[in-house]
């Protein structure tokens, strides 16, 4: 036998989680007869011998799954929440419950939960986790599964950010606009960063129009109705104000909105404004988006948890699709006409 | 011994839940010393026998909270979500999230429940519980708080509806309406109806202020957004249609914003409206409202649990206060202006 060889060889080569090949290896009920086999088949020829320890640990089935979201008073997290807990009661599995709101209590949460052995897997909501995080969660045979955002090579369910703001810009560019704004959005409890695809989706779909970027158009702001009211505020205060803004949130969208009635300019007459989400708020202001299925989005991850802890196979990188919605708060600029007609106003 | 003697009695008379009783009687940790030793004097001097099994489940201390909210997406159902989960975390409880859409769904989690033993207390958050369902989590003794909504005589947090109902209509008064229409809002999980606190409110401002009630201005609809859009239009088609509306809550208040606009009327000339919540919705879309603090309803509600698994005690029907908070969404109606003077339109 060679002592170089663990846990997680073995499920690497057989193509499961370290949870999987955990579980079967302890011969635990839950895993599919041919998974097993193919386990054990990988086990046999690497010599690999199951520790006491990690056989102890994936025997103990504890019936429950922890789900960690950032935010619970949110609609995306709420909505995700929703569809995830139906998917787990419906196979007898109890949700426990964890909001960790900043990088400490994330910190707390994955020191403790280990020690605890309390679940057979873990839900990240919504943002990612560290190398250190990851680590600790496989040693102890904990399957990972990450909705509405990706973590390493963790089964992940998620929109295509790119697409979706590309959705958003061109519809901007296609209208006519050509001084479009970006509000990015950081959630504030994130260490990566807004999305970055939302980005890289904006400056590809002005790069393929041909319309130069102008830094002044491009602003980040932590994630919220008031920060993107001011970022609104920022961006008419420029010399040269944009004629469209593509937020990254419904919410954002909504707080420029705000801000462009309040300086007593129509939208979209004066400024049409875009955000990505199709938020509940978004059909009762009439604010166009680019939609994306949310409680879906908890469903999915919710059955992949539950094949994943019955040794099933499953796709392991779900993009959920999106699609633009056009309201009013969208419209050619004033000074295109459609037709190409310049009217000054 | 008398055989008629049960725990409630004991529990009764010592002025703690069964649950604290039964824990202090299998001399569980965590009770109060003082605690202790009331509920033994009671029990001694009613000559009261522990049953082996009260005992044995009162000793299992799991650790675990459950908490059961009819809804996850929504505002109200994740702030409070969000408040307990902070306060029960920091007391190293863990969450166990329940949710209960439905009748059917609220009797399988309280059928399940028990038999299994898997928390400590149950948090209900926005709901009532049926008799039947009481006794059964009684029987086993866990305790049961209720957030954002009272049962029975349990330990509860919430806002007085009339209170906050009287806030609204008066303040709709006060500005000189008398043709004021109330959409009371159900929850469609819910048995018992709409608050009914919220409705007597509006009756009784009526008539302290020597308006007769117009039975053809109070329509009750499902709670939502659209709900209230439609109950709007239906009040717009009277024959003599409302100068102002209280709505139960700021979604329904702006789903009937939405139809007075869309019909080519005004807010606030036209037509006052008003809500109760103080929902991020209301801020940002300019509502008048009364605010209840929610965020705050669960950490009292958590802070209840803590005290009641320690046996200590706590002031068991906390009322949080409301407030009114005028925004642009209402002002006198258009034919009365200040100082009393007609100005018909």
């Amino acid at each position: 036998m060679s002592t170089a060889v663990n846990l997680a060889d073995v499920a690497r080569i057989a193509g499961v989680s370290p949870a999987t090949a955990s579980r079967a290896l302890s011969d635990h009920p839950h895993v599919a007869p041919a998974t097993r086999a193919r386990v054990w088949q990988v086990a046999t020829d690497l010599e690999y011998v199951v520790s006491p320890e990690a056989s102890r640990l994936a025997g103990g089935s504890t019936g429950r799954v922890a789900v960690v979201v950032p935010h619970l008073s949110r609609w995306f997290f709420g909505s995700v929440l929703e569809g995830l807990e139906s998917v787990l009661r419906e196979s007898d599995l109890d949700v426990l419950l964890y909001r960790v709101g900043d990088a400490a209590e994330r910190h707390a949460f994955f020191d403790k939960l280990p020690a605890r052995r309390k679940v057979d897997a873990v839900v990240v909501v919504g943002f990612s986790v560290g190398d250190d995080e990851r680590r600790r969660l496989e040693r102890i045979g904990v399957d990972i599964v990450a909705a509405g955002g990706q973590i390493a090579s963790y089964p992940s369910v998620r929109i295509d950010d790119h697409a979706a703001g590309r959705q958003a810009v061109d519809h901007l560019i296609h209208l006519g606009h050509r001084r479009i704004a970006m509000i990015a959005a950081n959630d504030p409890g994130e260490d990566a960063g807004h999305p970055a695809g939302r980005s890289s989706a904006y400056y590809a779909a002005l790069a393929d129009a041909g319309i130069g970027v102008d830094d002044r158009l491009v602003t980040t702001v932590d994630w919220g109705v008031e920060q993107g009211a001011e970022a609104m505020s920022a961006l008419l205060g420029a010399t040269s104000p944009p004629t469209a803004v593509f937020a990254h949130s419904d919410e954002v969208a909504l707080g420029a909105v705000r801000t462009v009635r309040r300086a007593g300019l129509r939208v979209p007459e004066d400024v049409s404004v875009i955000g990505i989400d199709d938020h509940p708020l978004a059909a009762l202001t009439d604010l166009s988006t680019v939609g994306q299925p949310v409680r879906e989005q908890g469903e999915i991850a919710g059955r992949m948890v539950v094949a994943g802890l019955r040794g099933e196979e499953f796709e392991r990188a779900v993009l959920v699709g999106t699609r633009l919605v056009i309201r009013g708060s969208t419209a050619p600029p004033r000074r295109v006409r459609r037709g190409g007609r310049r009217v000054d106003a």
